[in-house]
């Protein structure tokens, strides 16, 4: 039976990781480890100057048992990784968000981050997020948590490179309307308008960041664009941020 | 005269930026646009769930001004860039931090994504950081904001390719003891014995993140053996995390 180790960035309350968990109960033995609230835009924070809390989390009515954690995602991972497993999990699934993870919101993204602490321990990861931000049911998160199980059961026979993990993006849609499924590269989502100033109810300034997503052209086959034509986005991601092409140029500007 | 926006992890109090601030202003216009507290490890998050505070930092004696900021390194540059300042710099620079940002450790760190960040909004961008961890004094992050300076200047006269930053690391050493400077790939770095386990005074358990960096063995164009060899390493960082090499890998593993 795999292993399988479950976590979020929206909290182990949220209906995204509920749903994820009882699917990925059919297939294996799973184990919840995650944040005690929201995390959202957490990006690979880690929590190095303060202790970290770890509760064990049951809701006897569903038969679910977990550990909640005072940390971030990618607490979750390496403290379940490195302390709270007996031994590491098979497989590591980040999710279900709610609100996509596409192009280079990546970046900021916690649910990614997630998975991507889990490659780094060189554990097959996935990310999983729901594209839509409105308040969702849970079944709303069901065809994400079907994809989730076939994606952890292909996992068995097709191996991840190493230094890789997925991300997956799915449509908002009832399942028999999603266009199935494109292998992706991360496009780009730039924001308008990101900064409101405002006023506190003493007179001081503060700011806060929204921001309006711009219609960005992006190519046919970026992540961004299989969403918006009703497929699931598969796009592999890895974490070595060198930039090899540049490497020589940078040599030639005799730098001293 | 160039604009020179300068950030941090550490915090606008930390001797690293101030130092970084003091010489840089020699040649350019500096605005220092950094968080009130230390924010390390934080990558690059961000405060979407808070307001953000922004508060005019003086230091009278030393003729310096900015602003202080209850956020992330990059929250820091995307409300300098987009809110606080008239246009934007030509060029960011986040440091100079207390500790080394080397190899896997660039995912965590906050002093890198405030580049990132920096390199997302098309402006030229170097992160840069003194290899010890130990209290130093003013006088310790001299050669690291001597090469700040330099790789400022240069970057007037050198484009960097879009999408691309510079991670810079420094040797704790005096000037005239540094070995010159490497252009390098991020190396690999791992922890061992990451969580201690502990007790409160009442009794109840916590866990804290440390761990012993391991002596994992890096290739010769390395930052860290770069680095351990006396030499400052330069990396040219992305920020495209698409794993391009296995899209067709993907392909066929005909996932539906």
């Amino acid at each position: 039976m795999i292993h399988i180790l479950v976590t979020n960035d929206d909290g182990i309350y949220a209906p995204g990781i509920k749903m994820l968990w009882q699917e990925l109960s059919r297939i294996g033995k799973v184990a919840v480890v995650a944040p005690d609230s929201e995390r959202s835009a957490t990006s690979h924070a880690i929590t190095v100057n303060h202790p970290i809390r770890v509760d064990e989390f049951c809701v006897a009515k569903d038969n679910i048992c977990g550990w909640r954690i005072s940390g971030t995602p990618s607490d979750c991972v390496k403290i379940a990784v490195e302390a709270l497993l007996p031994e590491p999990p098979d497989v590591i699934v980040s999710g279900i968000n709610q609100g996509p993870n596409l192009g280079t919101d990546v970046i900021y993204s916690g649910t990614v981050s997630a998975a991507i602490e889990g490659a780094m321990h060189g554990i097959p990861s996935l990310a999983i997020s729901l594209d839509s931000w409105l308040p969702s049911t849970a079944d709303d998160f069901r065809p994400a948590a079907v994809f989730a199980v076939r994606l952890v059961q292909l996992l068995q026979d097709h191996a991840l490179p190493p230094n890789t993990l997925l991300n997956v993006n799915v449509p908002a849609l009832p399942e028999d309307r999603i266009q199935g499924v494109a292998i992706t590269k991360l496009g780009v989502i730039r924001y308008k308008n990101t900064f409101e100033k405002r006023q506190d109810p003493r007179g001081r300034i503060y700011y806060w960041m929204g921001g309006d997503v711009m219609d960005t052209a992006n190519e046919p086959d970026s992540d961004v664009e299989a969403v918006k034509s009703g497929k699931i986005s598969v796009t592999p991601i890895h974490f070595d941020l060198t930039n090899y092409a540049i490497i020589n140029l940078l040599k030639g500007w005799d730098i001293k």
